[in-house]
């Protein structure tokens, strides 16, 4: 089914020949290869934009693109922190296939000499080898040695910080940090600034957005966007700091929701917003344990972290003027893991055929929010599975109710929790269910068969005491 | 300032004569007298629309008139249980003034003898003295007894069941509950009916309301539509059941959403929509002792029963084509309280002078959402203040973390929470804020020396045991 939507997508390109990036079908919806932008928050939790019901955080250009466009409910990403988070999203693969996942260090530091392996297949590799322009603006963290940068893994252009923000000697504590290098601001391969004044980072990444957009006009782009904020130290600009009653916090998802608003106007403007597919999702959910420097999950259990629903379902909005209907809201399973395959599908490029892909098309919701592709989520803690959700139901084999400091919990028999009718996993009804617990221990039976981890690229020797 | 409103209103009342429900301004605003209806769900939680974030209860009537009208996201009930809630909407007075707020018991039983006191005056009865046809549809909950009736509080009309669903032998469970009379359901004063099929409850109320609006068309109206559900044991007709992914609840909140989408269309149809305010809201936030059976509070801590914003901070949304500017969301503090002043003011009627009102004038903020009225919530239990707010500033002198079952919680010195930058009540800061502490004592001194508390209502001597 799937390789039969690609066959008919290739036979429109090769009809359309150099205008392959302009025509609209009749209904009005784009045909050819559109332009993607990925707008990636860190650490922005479920329920801190205004369409997702917070109070008092204003985010009227989000707000306007989910009525413009399509606002998931149940909206996935493959980690519940950053280095796995990202890897994930980029190859479509779980992070325990590429090395991007491990029980000890969970993401990469400064120290790390580990990345992406080069073997993985990015969306900026797959989109750049049929024509695309490809650049990633803002936090990378998968790997900052040469070898593992943006430049390296199908970017043609990047501009950014290469991991966290808070891994500086200024703004971390702890006699580790202490020897992390200043945080470097890149451009391309290049160290060009030491320690940026990060109260300009959300501003500057738009600003390199939408002069990568202007440039790339007239042939299809990928863009991606993986902002530093809000994950701590949390900054805004003058412009923002003050503005939201929420403080600090809401002042830093105010000035991230005006930098959504300034790039689909810059799609407006040129003229490209019905060619160009934006989706805005964030890494993981929100990190509880930092106070108010951190977001809430709403009414979903836990944050980041976790494998709780609070820290691996994110707010997700995907827009495309006149292709996705505007104004709907779904309770499809997406995942970030779906961008690749959906992705490539619309630009026409073939799917790697060699390796175990964790994504599926996600198009047919795109187009009908009732329609549903693969109903799964793996819930990977490090590299261990904790939990599986299949259909509306999601078994624990263990948790653990805060980011650090607390104990795992071993459920035997597993948990069990219906989250459509349950969205906060307060009702543990596995007693009722044995036939349910046995479906998923079967899903995830078959599941680990296949499944192949690669050696951890996390780890660092001199760490090991 | 108040009064030279009201004088304005009423040389236009003059001016207009027999049209005076007809007249629009020149900027499209209606001018004259309106009609209200005011939709109060029971038991609703404010995570549980949509529109505020929930992930699997579909409501596009709800959400839709958001998008065509104003959204709070700071709006309270006067109490945290049916009966006083219900006395503070209609009286925009404090329960404990009517006595209609007790510590032994909080609501209205099939046993009770008392009742809203005929001195109270409500929204009905005031519109009423001014030539308002006036309806009642659904709970009322504020006296069984023929004095204590709709009919005898300003409503023409009475259409639905005296008190909460689960006060009958069918439906709850305990020994004093065995003595309860079958539920009647009642026209005027009359028991038309015994244990009515409690699934039809919503739509029969709607059907009701429709016939109201109908008969009402050429002169003005208040109707108020308290309906039975979400409260336990909740029910949805046939055309719900079974609809929605989150399970009966669900069903039950979009047989509501329904309800409100046919209120709306026959204002439409009637081409009434731009001379009626309409108001939804609920009576206090969900009840979460009942399982699944309750709803959410969102992000919101706790919920029914207590003085925490989960208990009395309510999903509402006004609507006044073309009076109301569209699609806007405030953070604006408003209660049910204010609705007897606005109402009042709107329709040109005298406010009672000789009484204190909780409420005041909320239309500034139905026309401006930057606008503020009054920003103090006095939060009850019973008759007892367990915590005020003032501006952003909510202290807490007692809490308690369940609806039954636990102990309170004395703070000494009492708990400071910032509302706008902790919704969830996460961070008591009493320790920085002691000048913060000293001003809302001050302005809860006040309260109290102003406030004169009624005899209770509420005993049944025949329960002092």
């Amino acid at each position: 089914m799937r390789f039969s939507g690609v066959l008919a997508i290739i036979v429109i390109v090769a009809f359309c020949g150099c205008e392959s990036n302009s025509r609209v079908s009749e209904n009005g919806s784009f045909v050819g290869q559109p332009n993607f932008v990925i707008i990636f928050a860190d650490d922005l939790g479920y329920g801190d934009l205004g369409v997702y019901g917070h109070p008092t955080i204003r985010t009227p250009h989000l707000d306007r693109m989910a009525a413009e466009g399509l606002r998931f409910t149940q909206f996935y990403t493959g980690a519940s922190v950053c280095t796995p988070s990202r890897a994930a999203l980029l190859t479509g693969r779980l992070p325990v296939r590429s090395g991007m996942a491990d029980d000890r260090i969970r993401v990469i530091f400064p120290p790390s000499k580990g990345g992406l392996p080069a073997a993985e297949i990015t969306i900026a590799e797959a989109l750049k080898s049929i024509g695309y322009a490809t650049a990633a603006i803002g936090k990378w963290h998968l790997g900052h040695l040469p070898e593992y940068l943006p430049t390296a893994h199908g970017f043609d252009e990047y501009f950014g910080i290469p991991y966290s923000n808070d891994m500086t000697p200024s703004a971390s504590k702890g006699a580790r940090v202490q020897t992390y290098p200043p945080l470097p601001l890149m451009r391309g391969e290049e160290i060009i600034e030491e320690e940026p004044d990060q109260r300009l980072l959300t501003r500057r990444y738009t600003e390199e957005s939408i002069t990568f957009i202007r440039s790339n006009v007239d042939n299809p782009f990928f863009l991606y966007v993986p902002h530093s904020m809000p994950h701590i130290p949390i900054f805004a600009s003058e412009d923002f700091e003050g503005t939201s009653t929420r403080g600090l916090y809401g002042d830093v998802i105010e000035e991230l929701d005006w930098s959504v608003g300034q790039i689909l106007e810059v799609l407006r403007d040129t003229g490209l917003d019905r060619k160009t597919f934006v989706i805005f999702t964030s890494d993981n959910s929100p990190w509880l344990t930092v106070g108010l420097a951190g977001g809430t999950a709403g009414l979903l259990r836990n944050g980041k972290g976790t494998t709780w629903e609070g820290g691996m379902r994110v707010p997700t909005i995907a827009w495309w003027p006149e292709t996705i209907p505007a104004g709907n809201v779904t309770q499809a399973l997406g995942k970030t893991m779906n961008l690749l395959p959906t992705m490539l599908g619309l630009a026409g490029a073939a799917l790697p055929g060699d390796r175990v892909l964790d994504g599926v098309d996600l198009t047919p919701v795109l187009k009908d929010p009732a329609a549903r592709v693969r109903e799964s989520v793996y819930y990977y803690r490090g590299a261990q599975l904790w939990a599986a959700r299949k259909g509306p139901w999601k078994m624990h084999y263990i948790t653990r109710s805060a980011y650090v400091g607390d104990q795992p919990v071993m459920h035997i028999p597993p948990a069990l929790y219906h989250l459509d009718r349950d969205p906060g996993e307060r009702f543990n009804v596995a007693a009722d269910e044995p036939e349910v617990l046995r479906e998923i221990q079967a899903m995830v039976d078959a599941h680990k068969e296949e499944l192949v981890k690669a050696p951890s690229q996390l780890d660092i020797p001199e760490w090991n005491d």
